[in-house]
């Protein structure tokens, strides 16, 4: 049997939307709903593949199918194609699987010809509309078909305008418009060396393949990647009978949603344009009217489309996102789809229509998008103000948030000023450790290099810093005080501002509002943590992001990275000692100073948790990290060190390495020099201690966790050295107390060694950061570059370091989930990498049976809505 | 029922050698062939590990049973340990799984104490023998089990020699000895604090457990890393009774070999001392005589021995190497072995026992070590500037080949001059084992002490290292820094050169030439190309390397590294234009200068390797390996290329990567700018056209190998830019040419997901360096420091890039075979890494089932041989 790559729309139904896309099955859906839907078919998503698969030509077989179905809407229609008694018209849309609004292209009034307009002039009895209708043809044939610049039929528009000495567009007279088509085909000939095609049905088959073309146009390859969408699913194409909204007053087109898509109020929200087609709505040329004013201008389609909106919204069990058009007073049906909305709208919409009895409190869980959460826990630009500008850059949405400051180049010039009062962005190539406390006082952090696990980027969100990265436009001369995008220049203290939201980078103040968390938050997020059954962790590493993340429902810390807290002030000065010590002696002497502040921390994050359990990381990068770069800063250290410049160039040179992400970090930093663990040790448990013995409410249970481990005879080893050191120290208290050794799993080899590591490791935390790197061979500093090459050439859809990758890593997950099991039953396994608050990515985590999963503070809302969502497709 | 810890001589037989050790296993079936083997009983190599297991102690269970095994043997020997009538003296000698000579500890004369010395002076009537054998058990106690320098006792014995005037050993009188005893032990006491231990059976517990302890000393451990020795085998203990070489000229002591270990002459081959104990011979201090003298001074032990020699040597299938001891003109077998050789010698041996009818083909393969052959490809001295040379001083030719390099004195000195590049000369008075790692880095060791069986010797055959022992020519002033020979002086850091294969040492630099092959390898290397499925190709970057692997009887090439033909002369300069290039079209105009050269180099490298197939790899290292780095060669390159300095500051600064292993190369340079992959795929495939043409008899396919693969995406990708750029110059030639498209496994998830992968490549080749690189997450630039420490605390044995690591890394391996073959099942699977040349890694990939190995081409023969190894194993 051959394949069916055509349907009509009373041959679909809302389950086919995976071969129909959204709009086909819905247009279907509603068809059967006995709603009037004006007469359509559907070319099949797999038409589409099947384009791609043929080298981008539409085959015989479904050229054979279109031109049937075709037959068959002409017959329900009882219009024939470029006929000249009853000519039909045409839409040509496109429609995916998921939603990807204006991603891609559509074509209107398709079959005008120059015979055909005559005709449709002599029907209608308005030959302004019949030549409008046509102008329009071929303005949106020639751009989204031929590839001809739009903006050079709006200057002949112009021309035409100004000749005539009008300025609005509703005063150009049939004559004008049939000048139009006139001087619009003259100027597609003069491009493209043809004529302007008359056959209605080139015409069709053109308008089908530019659609089936744009699914792989730079926007929705981009649009796909930020949402996720497999390139491998196509889109279908919508071919449908035209209706207008422009045939004169008692004609008109609108859109409007079921509840306001803004607050989520229980009340029809939308707009209309009595006498105009669907585009000029969105145009903004003319302003359109609420919806509630259809009432008085069309009663009877009103109360039709009311009765409607009502069905549909029972029908989905959602809020609707419409569009319809009244043609000689009679509604039609052009689209429906669930309705985006913003985090506060969906939050309260799910609240609502539980409260209506309309779902259950598992659809109202599914029906907001877990990432959506994120925006009720930062600053968001006015949307007017952000409306009204035009970025200069955009790169990657770091971190969510808005921000808006002067521009500085370094975290002391943020410390000066903000300590003033002045809002400020942080700009800067790449951020290392030593720019935290500058980071922390910024509005936002723009930096040019990086990607979504730089940094910046795992800094800013675990914060709840606005941040976007990687914004190659920016050349930078920060030692003159300036960068230039585009030609222009930016000084210090010019102000900006950055979206890290969408990535967007703003030349000029924009306006930001504070968002305040309803009600409808804290029971909604009940709901989820009563459907879930993987535990949130959080990373945190200081007692501040702790407190923090416990407010946001997290129920333990995954991570805590210990070398954060070395930075700052005194610390770094004892550690940088430690790292130049020549002996042992040394090193524990410097080590001594370092144990009180590292305990001290170590006791405010067990009393942030208030007696949730709490793993902390042991000493990670290499040691370079913590020396100085710029010559300046190294002679001053010198100086300051009492050393000479030549010992401590010596210490520099011999901790260079070439790639220090694979060299002298980890639990490598522990067997060359154990003292570093045993001080460690004794601050953990020390602080431990502390905090049981003034709370004996709490039962603290120290995880300690080995990072980069590879091989069990190095966890072996620097287990020893912790129980050793741990197991005295308990012994001479009065406390009994338990505590936990286990590992990171990110290196492959303990992945696939996972079996053997466990006879060491009471538990399991996936660093899928590193664990990606390694898999890949991808260094998450310099893999921003190349990456956007493999966007370019559908190579790699999404990056992997913001989505895990669940074949390649996602399978030595398993094989280590399962080996690890096997050999310790109870072993604990979550997961602490970035990851961790990614809504897909928590969905493997679930579907693995981990344990939990460890997020940025800011990511705990998400990852206990994903978490939830998960649990509720699996038991489906 | 208890484990049975030890175990007499007889109970044991050669097969037991896992348990018994080699030394104890051998002692034992030497025992049951009726041999004349002083009694003793072994303890197993498991109490040794179990020794570990208890935290270095001897449980008690151990104890009872070495104290019921000692009670046997003193029922056997009819002596008692400590008895004034007739006391036991007992040697305790470790005796490893694997032989590992010289690197663990041993003791003699073990039951000496101030009473027993009396009774031996009296029973022996010897008073100077009892106090020698006495003075020599404090002396060797001291040092083995409680760590006292050697260096302290000799100069006592020093001092004792100038005050009585005299200079040999053998002129102290036993008087002198007795006051050397109480002399070491008032030393002892002084040191330690107590009292040198009289209670035999105290001193032999002591001594079981530092033989135990040896097993972890440094040299232990570092001979077993170069030998591929697991630490958890632990060594066994051999306690014997004490038979003396050294009680008059009656006595005498020896070692020899079944045939010369030199050249594999079948000629008993040995020498000894009389009235000597072991280590007399062994220190080198009086000079031996050769075995055939034996028959004059002792002509009933010597021809037992030959009879022995010959039992021995066809009871083993072996050449055997053999300790004995004659005591008052009665023959004792201390030791029988296989005995070290050089590589010419085991061909020899070989093949003459194939001849003898003695052994099979497979035993004589299976008799060869293949890393052995090493010493027979490398250079020797060009014959006519040995013949111009004049020898400076001539000594025993202890092990072949030829050195030439800068004197130094110290194994640290080798160590660290090597390590910059500078080719060294070991000279020594005599080496010990803490020399070993300074012996492995120099081009040759010169000692001015010792015979052919001497440490220096033994272990530079081993090692196939040149060596000249005995060398008494030379006057050491290693203090000063310098050694006089017939009144010139050679300072540090001086050229000289020496002949391993005459013995011959020269105060210049003689230049060296490839050696040529006996017929013997030529014979034996076709008894393993018989035997072996494993086929060996090489890794050949030039012409010349693959001619050179060709005449070694390379089977094609595995990997072209095509890069390695970018830096000479004008290339450099065109690669570089390339990567400056701001356009594809610049790009392009760089290319097409490099092609005809690249195109060029392939047309030889087909030529030499004969219509044998060729993998070529494509650019594979990180553009910026290209640029210099220097500030003064960039402003110089900027001149050259006319272009301004800023600019290629900034290309520079572009490249600049944070982790460069992990970045911007391999497949994924080829992805964003395909014109490399076009220009390289003209080059191969032109390149084979036009040799095809020349050579119509040859079937010319060229493989085409992508590297550094981590998703099929990628593969598919320049996949399809080679077959479009391949297909279209193979149709406009007249030629039907096959060639085939392939990937590197390199990169963790290419193992993982190979059975995607699999579905566009033709063949995989396992890249071990990056694989083992990225699993491990070892930068192989960075990871040499830090493993020393991972050595030094015994968490790696091995280095995993010298020897594969098969439980990790070649878990990988297996799952990428197994999938790949699943896809596709006539996949070829070969192996391009560092260890396709390490006969270790050749069995795994021989019992992987791959298909080939590839190597550098000096590592061709020992792969050749390694892979017949392998097959013959598995067969069994």
């Amino acid at each position: 049997m051959k394949k069916k790559f055509t349907y009509l729309f009373r041959e679909g139904n809302e389950n086919m939307r995976e071969l129909l896309g959204g709009k086909g099955a819905n247009l279907a859906e509603m068809s059967n709903l006995g709603m009037p839907v004006p007469y359509g078919f559907t070319i099949t998503t797999e038409a589409c593949t099947q384009y791609y698969e043929d080298g981008e030509t539409i085959n015989e077989e479904i050229q054979k199918q279109i031109f049937e179905y075709l037959d068959k809407l002409e017959e329900q229609s009882g219009k024939k194609l470029g006929d000249t008694s009853n000519p039909l018209l045409v839409s040509v849309r496109s429609g995916a699987r998921a939603s990807m609004p204006g991603m891609m292209d559509t074509i209107l009034n398709l079959g005008m010809n120059d015979v055909v307009v005559e005709t449709v002039a002599t029907m209608t009895e308005n030959p302004r509309f019949a030549y409008d209708s046509y102008r329009r043809f071929v303005q949106m044939y020639s751009d989204v078909v031929m590839g001809l610049n739009k903006s050079r039929f709006e200057k002949i528009i112009d021309e035409v305008k100004e000749k005539r000495g009008i300025t609005d567009d509703l005063d150009l007279t049939a004559e004008d418009m049939k000048e139009l088509v006139v001087r619009f085909k003259e100027f597609y000939k003069s491009e493209l060396g043809t004529d302007f095609p008359q056959d209605p049905k080139d015409q069709l088959m053109g308008a089908i393949e530019a659609v089936f073309r744009s699914w792989n146009n730079d926007r929705a390859i981009y649009y796909r990647r930020m949402n996720n969408i497999p390139s491998s699913w196509g889109t279908a194409v919508n071919v449908q009978m035209m209706v207008f909204g422009n045939m004169g007053n008692d004609c008109g087109t609108g859109v409007a949603f079921t509840r306001n898509p803004s607050t989520g109020e229980k009340k029809l929200y939308g707009e209309f344009l009595m006498n105009a087609q669907g585009e000029d709505v969105v145009a903004g040329i003319r302003t359109p009217q609420t919806i509630d004013h259809l009432k008085e201008v069309a009663p009877q389609a009103y109360d039709k489309f009311i009765e409607i909106c009502d069905t549909l919204e029972k029908h989905y069990r959602n809020m609707q996102d419409m569009e319809f058009t009244i043609e000689k007073g009679q509604l039609f049906m052009l689209q429906t789809r669930n309705g985006k909305r913003t985090a506060q709208a969906a939050l309260q919409i799910a609240c609502d229509m539980v409260d209506e009895g309309a779902i259950t409190t598992d659809e109202a869980l599914m029906m907001v998008e877990p990432q959506q959460l994120d925006s009720l826990l930062h600053p968001m630009f006015d949307p007017k103000a952000l409306k009204a500008a035009k970025p200069i850059a955009s790169a990657l949405p770091a971190s969510p948030g808005a921000g808006c400051g002067e521009i500085v180049f370094s975290a002391e010039e943020a410390i000066e000023k903000s300590s003033n009062g002045i809002k400020v962005i942080l700009v800067r190539l790449e951020t290392s450790p030593e720019d935290i406390e500058g980071m922390h006082v910024s509005e936002a952090i723009l930096t040019v290099r990086g990607g979504m696990t730089s940094h910046a980027a795992v800094v800013a969100r675990g914060m709840g810093a606005c941040c976007v990265a990687g914004c190659s436009a920016i050349e930078m001369h920060e030692d003159q005080g300036y960068f230039v995008i585009d030609g222009k220049q930016y000084n210090r203290g010019d102000v900006i501002s950055v979206d890290g939201s969408t990535g967007n980078v703003y030349g000029e103040e924009i306006k930001t509002v504070p968002v305040s968390i309803s009600g409808n938050f804290e029971r909604f997020m009940a709901w989820a943590d009563q459907r879930r059954t993987l535990m949130i962790r959080t990373n945190a590493d200081t007692p501040r992001d702790a407190k923090q993340a416990y407010n946001f429902g997290a129920e333990g810390i995954g991570l805590v990275r210990t070398e954060h807290m070395f930075f700052e002030g005194d610390r770094i000065k004892a550690v940088r000692e430690m790292i130049v010590s020549k002996t042992e002696d040394q090193r524990r002497k410097a080590l001594a100073k370092i144990l009180p502040m590292q305990q001290g921390d170590f006791e405010n994050i067990y009393e942030a948790m208030q007696g949730l359990p709490v793993t902390i990381r042991y000493l990670d990068p290499p040691l370079h990290e913590f020396l100085p770069t710029s010559s300046y800063d190294i002679a001053q250290l010198a100086k300051d060190m009492n050393i000479p410049l030549d010992d401590l160039k010596a210490v520099i040179a011999s901790l260079h390495e070439f790639n220090p992400m694979m060299g002298h970090r980890g639990c490598r930093l522990a067997i060359s020099y154990p003292e570093i663990a045993e001080m460690q040790t004794t601050a953990v448990i020390q602080a431990a201690l502390s905090v049981q013995t003034k709370h004996p409410e709490w039962t603290i249970q120290p995880e300690i966790m080995i990072p980069l481990v590879g091989d069990v005879a190095e966890l072996r080893y620097v287990k020893n050295v912790v129980k050793e050191m741990a197991d005295k120290i308990i012994a001479e208290s009065s406390i009994d107390m338990k505590y936990h050794v286990g590992t990171m799993i990110e290196i492959p080899r303990a992945a696939l060694l996972a079996d053997e590591i466990a006879q060491e490791a009471e538990f399991f935390s996936f660093g899928t950061n590193d664990l990606t790197q390694m898999t890949f061979g991808f260094s998450r500093d310099d893999a921003g570059g190349f990456l956007q090459d493999y966007y370019a050439k559908n190579i790699f859809e999404q990056d992997p370091f913001a989505h895990l990758d669940q074949k390649g890593v996602g399978k030595l997950i398993k094989m280590a989930a399962k080996a690890g099991r096997e050999t310790r039953p109870d072993i604990k396994l979550g997961i602490c990498g970035e990851h961790g608050g990614d809504p897909a990515s928590i969905e493997f985590c679930h579907n693995v049976g981990l344990n939990y999963v460890s997020c940025s503070p800011f990511r705990v809302p998400i990852a206990r809505l994903a978490a939830a969502q998960a649990a509720i497709k699996s038991s489906k």
